[in-house]
């Protein structure tokens, strides 16, 4: 096993420590908005993130990370390490599975919710999964929350489309289009024939044939969205809000929910097959309205 | 068709009226409490419902109802009769479906989440289909949203399960403890190994080959909740609560939501299939913590 570089214990560490990079970057970079969000929209003290280790009986573990602050109201910023053996229906659905049911997976995961319904809500996702084979996946993708920013042609949407772009442009001609598509499939809602924010990219079972290549392209990602979305939300956490937009914020965190637990692959996944819940459900937006 | 008297229009048509006349009944009752709420709990004017008709274009259609109050943060009460012709798949899973694809359905619907944290939450749905074959389905079950009110053996969930017992037993002797267990199963988290709230009963695909007999017991149901829940509620309504409560009602609910979108066959069901996306919904609670 460990003579396939896909499961080479090197490959699997270097993402690790690069998941682990990101996520202690993007710690710094938040608490210094909780710092610098001005104190007449956002009274109290900065807010910090509290890391708590976790691990699994199977193997491996991670640390859950959550920011409940004056700006943040919440965010989850999380990392793992796991591995194991996929039962045998799993390891029929994943490339590789069925030469070797061992796997190990490795991420990080964002989303962040604002006090202030003018700052759009984040969510980003890379990994780094191996069996026999190994491959990346992940995305990012913006969620305004008001009306009057959920176009793709918003101030926002555009900046944070722009990075993105930047990131795919730089390691596949053809992979921004791509993967912006396949992020505008999978973030909708059917039900309400809605997408859930503005998009962004998404890519899954991501092998191109070059590990440091796709390895790169990952960072790449990481390292757009630690960049843009703190630019858009400084600019915008400055403004004061209504408190119409403070309720159109909590009512288009409905469909949030909605999405999460009627579609979302990740969250139903981790629910029925006995994940941990906290860390699970820590997507999901702190006050929520169907009125 | 009309021959078959599972799908006569007169049954239909009595089933109809009594999830109507059950309706009305329930109307008069929730509005009188919000006419009784103390003011000094309940500032301004009670709450009166609001009811919009709805139809669909296959056939048939019904009358959604809402009363958002004082007393009743959100209350959805609605009354439907529809008729058209399954899907293969479905006619498939159907008693009498591969038959006669066609098929008609009636019933009444309730959930009403209440302002006061102390006040127990209440659903309750009835329902008539009728394909070749004909049977009655629903139950009503009850969620308090405090901890030291959600045990079988507290005094509100005594009162409860005591008058579905009594509708019961008067109709089959076996039923309640059948029903019952039916409840338990079904309004149960996995994810979270937890019930949604105190049971009550559960029944569906419910032909005991006595149509007038199983009718009686459908109205019973209807009967017991309509004379318990306002009981219990009016106990409820005149006492105060505190910050806290209110706090931990909200974070409950979001078992409510976790339950309706991940569990509910009929919740998931209606939105998958394109249903009265507004009607579907209104059983979400109003307000909702995950913190």
């Amino acid at each position: 096993m460990t003579a396939n570089p896909a499961f080479s214990s090197e490959r699997v560490k270097r993402a690790a420590a690069w998941f682990e990079t990101l996520r202690d970057r993007l710690v710094v970079a938040f608490e210094a908005m909780e710092d610098d969000a001005p104190d007449d929209l956002y009274p109290g003290p900065p807010g910090r993130f509290v890391l708590t280790p976790w691990s699994r009986q199977e193997g491996g573990g991670g640390v859950m990370g959550l920011l409940r602050g004056r700006l943040f109201e919440k965010c989850g910023l999380h990392i793992s390490q796991v591995h194991g053996i996929f039962t045998p229906e799993m390891a029929a659905s994943m490339p590789g599975g069925t030469d070797d049911p061992r796997f190990v997976a490795t991420g990080v995961s964002l989303i962040a919710h604002m006090n202030n319904p003018r700052v759009p809500a984040v969510h980003m996702n890379t990994r780094y999964l191996a069996t026999s084979k190994g491959w990346f996946g992940g995305g990012a993708d913006l969620t305004p929350l008001l009306d009057n920013q959920r176009s793709e042609t918003a101030p926002d949407a555009l900046a944070f489309h722009a990075a993105l772009k930047r990131a795919c442009d730089a390691h596949g001609a053809a992979w921004y289009a791509q993967f912006k598509a396949e992020c505008d499939r999978y973030f909708y809602l059917p039900h309400r024939d809605e997408p859930r924010g503005v998009g962004g990219i998404f890519y899954d079972r991501h092998d191109s044939g070059d590990w440091e290549h796709d390895f790169a392209f990952t960072k790449a990602v990481g390292g757009a969205v630690l960049e843009v979305w703190p630019r858009i939300a400084r600019a915008r956490m400055i403004e004061p809000w209504t408190a119409a937009e403070r309720e159109e914020q909590l009512i288009r965190r409905g469909r949030y929910v909605e999405f999460n637990l009627l579609y979302d692959r990740g969250t139903m996944f981790g629910l029925k097959t006995g994940g941990n819940i906290e860390s699970i459900l820590s997507s999901m937006p702190p006050t929520v309205k169907w009125p």
